[in-house]
């Protein structure tokens, strides 16, 4: 029986799914938690829901927040366009100012109420967009904030975030959330699907995901808008 | 002409309105960040909505989220009640957990999209409630991060969070406050307030109010509940 317990923050995308297949065959009973913040495809967190209920959790939790009221990111402000002409050096306009703080804080406090101290989250270091809150040195400086910014933490529990993915390959994630049985093709990675859920195929989250699929030589499951 | 931006946190109690004030008198140009996350107390807004507009700020940004639907506080749960027999020693069931976490973040993504790093709260550790997240060490620890978090922090921009009440005790506070003209009868710090945004004058933060008036020898402009 599992006793374990742990906060997966699950996107709707590919990795976030494959994160919670992962954290799930490690024996935590997993809480889901995704985030409503005015992102432009916020068709994800129908995937999200689809996606939380055919691999198990034992609570899908959603929060809502007025992210677009700060903009400042392609997601969050349609007046941004979603770059579409390929993978660059510089951090792209997709990227949405402390996003991943906001995110791990939230799950923080969901963790300190559940008295869990394990929150899983998908970012990676090696097929990724270059957001700054997907170095590992930002989930250690958040990791030291949280053991002070908590009661938990004065007592002594230590909140770790596990980063499975952290060093994988689109590939190797997609290889192995296939080992684990993740159905893909419920899973939304683009960045401005339409209200069918398909996908653009031409933007850098599209890009990674059918670079993996491409690099493993297998069918991709990903709806594209025809 | 002033020329430095900062972003306050703005609760509508008596410390969120000082700093405020503080941040003013230190020639910021001020932008006003409040949230309206479920809590209890949720007429605090309209107080800092004047107290917003009694100070002056170029924008005053309300950030909205469910935080009640983690629950974990009294000030989220209403199935928890306040206490009002006196301060402990321990920390108090008003703790929110990781809720500085979160109001600091959501600061930070503003910060970064109006290019300004410098985030003015209104925490202090003296007349206090015992709060982790309301400590200097901890407040350290989330500038790391918010350094590591950023576009802004990768381009060599420091964020800074200024914390200008954190040594000074309620009736220091209160003093700095009246010098730079903060009208207090604008504020609310009660933790149950009524509709009619009057202080129940027992809770935790109605009694460190209260004895910040005391101790100075002038009247209390709070409207308690009769």
């Amino acid at each position: 029986m599992k006793t374990k317990k742990a906060i997966v923050l699950l996107s709707g995308g590919l990795d976030s799914a494959t994160t919670l297949a992962i954290a799930n065959s490690q024996d935590y009973i997993c809480y889901a938690l995704s985030f409503d913040y005015g992102q432009r495809h916020k068709i994800e967190l129908k995937a999200a829901r689809q996606v939380a209920a055919s691999l198990g959790v034992v609570e899908h939790k959603f929060i809502c927040m007025n992210l677009d009221s700060i903009g400042g990111s392609a997601l969050t402000d349609t007046k941004i366009h979603v770059p579409v002409s390929g993978l660059s050096k510089q951090i792209p306009v997709t990227y949405v100012p402390a996003r991943n703080s906001v995110f791990l804080s939230l799950a923080l406090g969901w963790a300190e109420v559940l008295s869990t101290y394990q929150i899983f989250i998908g970012i990676n270091a090696v097929d990724y967009s270059g957001y700054p809150d997907c170095r590992p040195e930002f989930i250690t400086a958040f990791e030291k904030m949280a053991n002070l910014a908590t009661k938990a933490g004065i007592e002594g529990h230590k909140f770790q975030v596990q980063t499975p993915l952290l060093n994988l390959t689109k590939a190797q994630i997609i290889q192995e959330g296939l080992r684990l049985g993740v159905d893909y093709s419920l899973t939304i990675s683009c960045y401005q699907p339409n209200q069918a859920a398909e996908a653009c195929g031409v933007c850098d989250a599209c890009r990674l995901r059918a670079n993996g699929f491409r690099a493993l030589d297998i069918a991709d499951p990903t709806l594209y808008i025809s």
